[in-house]
C-alpha cells in the first residue's frame, strides 16, 4: 500500500495569509514547506481511497474514475471543501463514509450529486473498502469526529485527526489493537494547558507513551508548531509529515 | 477601471467532472476554455474589489493587503468558497458586503476571522467603495441574491448573477438608470420553458430587449451553453466572457 499525505496543515494552512513568522516566511520561499488541508490518499491493489477531502483541487488532481472511496473524519470545511466542486460530476459516483453527523456541511446532503453518502459504520467495528480494513474510532473535537484504524495487510495504522487527547474507549481500543504507525493531529507547539480542539506536542507525547506505536508521524500542523520544530528536535521514533510525502507500507 | 473575469462558470464548472461533451472535451485540451467559479475583480485607483469569492485560490492569487473589499451576490458555495481559507489570515482585514441573509454559508459568520462582514446596504441605494459606486439590486434565485449596478466614473455596468429573469423593481430601476454594459447569468442554452434558478439564452435575449444595454457579456455559463455556442452565433452587441478576460473601462 502507498500512503500519500495530500495535505498536512491545519485550517489556517502554512503559510498563514499575511503572517511573517519564521515558518510562514520559509513556506513562502520554499513551496515544499507549505501545508494545505489535512488529508491522505491510500493506494492499494490499483484502488485509491481518500481520508478527508479538504483539498480544493481534487477534481484536477484525480481524473474521473480514479477515486474509489472517500472516508471523512468530520464535516469541518477544511476537511470537505473539495467535495463541493466534485459533486456535480457525471458517470463517476464515489461512495463516501463518515461520522453520524446529520448536519454534514452546508448543502452536501441536500445536493450530493455523485457523492454516495453511506450509512455511518458502527464505531470500533471493522468495515472493508477495496481490500483495506477500517475501524472508525471517536475523537475529541468541536464537531462530531472520528479517526480510523487502518489494517493494511496486517500493518496497523491509526489516523487520528482532528482531536485533542482521545476518548477513554478509543485509547482502550487502540491499546488492544496495537498501533504500529500513529499518524496524529499535532496542531500546536507545547502549551501551558491543554488546547481546546487540537493536540499540542505535550499531549501527543502523552498519547505516544500510552499507545506505544513503533513510529509516529505528526500532521495537521499549525505555523507555530512549525516554528517550534525549527529549534526543537523530536525523539527518534517521531517524524513530521509534509505535503506530498509518500510511504510504502 | 480594469475589470477582470476571475471565473465565468456555473457551480459545475467547465469541464464538468467526468463529462465528455464537446465543450468539456475542448476545455480539457485547451485550458483557455475552462470556466471556474463565477466572479470578477475591479481595479480602480490602485484598489481592488472582488465581486464574489468562489475561487478557491484567492489567497494564492492575491497577496495579503491587495484585496480592499469583497462584495457578495449570495452565499452559495461556488460564490464564497474562497473565503474559508482566506479568513484565518492576520493583519489584512477585508470588509465584506453582501445580501441580508442571516444564514450566510456554514460557519462564516460564527468564525469570520479577517472578514469584516458589513451591515447589509439598502437595495437600490448607492454606496461607495474605493471610489466606485454600487447599487445592490435584488435577483431571482434559490437563495437570497443580489446583483450590483456599478458606477465606474459615469459608466453604468450591471453585474447580474445568479438569477432567472429579474424582479419587476430591478427591471424598473435598471431601465431608469440606463445600463451601458450588461454582464448577466446565461447558464443555459435555449430551453423549452424558463429554467428554475438561472437564465437560459431566451430569457437573456428578452432582458436585453427590455434593458437595451449598448453591450452584453454572458457569464455563469454551463457546459451545455458552451456546446450550443459552438454552433450558434450571437448578435453583434453580445459577447461571451471567458476566465481571465480583461476589460478597460
Amino acid at each position: 500500500m502507498k500512503l500519500t499525505f495530500l495535505g498536512t496543515g491545519d485550517a489556517r494552512q502554512v503559510p498563514l495569509y499575511g503572517c511573517q513568522c519564521c515558518a510562514c516566511e520559509r513556506a513562502l520561499q520554499q513551496p515544499e514547506y507549505r501545508r494545505t488541508a489535512c488529508s491522505i490518499s491510500l493506494e492499494h491493489n490499483s484502488a485509491r481511497i481518500l481520508i478527508d477531502a479538504g483539498q480544493h483541487d481534487l477534481r484536477e488532481r484525480f481524473p474521473p474514475g480514479t477515486v474509489d472511496a472517500i472516508l471523512l473524519t468530520h464535516y469541518h470545511m477544511d476537511h470537505v471543501a473539495g467535495l463541493f466542486p466534485l459533486r456535480w460530476g457525471v458517470n463517476c459516483e464515489v461512495p463516501v463514509f463518515g461520522p453520524d453527523d446529520p448536519d454534514g456541511c452546508d448543502d452536501l446532503f441536500k445536493h450530493p450529486g455523485i457523492l454516495q453518502f453511506q450509512t455511518p459504520q458502527p464505531l470500533f467495528r471493522r468495515f472493508d473498502v477495496e481490500g483495506l480494513g477500517f475501524y472508525p474510532v471517536p475523537l475529541n473535537h468541536s464537531k462530531l469526529c472520528q479517526g480510523y484504524g487502518i489494517d493494511a495487510a496486517g500493518v496497523h495504522i491509526a489516523y487520528l485527526t482532528d482531536t485533542v487527547g482521545l476518548p477513554d474507549e478509543t485509547v482502550a481500543f487502540l491499546q488492544a489493537w496495537q498501533v504500529e504507525l500513529l499518524i496524529i493531529d499535532c496542531t500546536h507547539a507545547p502549551e501551558q494547558s491543554l488546547p481546546r480542539n487540537h493536540n499540542d506536542w505535550n499531549e501527543v507525547k502523552r498519547l505516544i507513551d500510552i499507545l506505544k506505536p513503533k513510529k509516529t508521524l505528526l500532521t495537521h500542523i499549525g505555523h507555530e508548531m512549525d516554528c517550534w520544530l525549527m529549534n526543537n528536535p523530536l525523539p527518534a521514533s517521531v517524524s513530521v509529515a509534509r505535503d506530498n510525502m509518500q510511504l510504502s507500507l
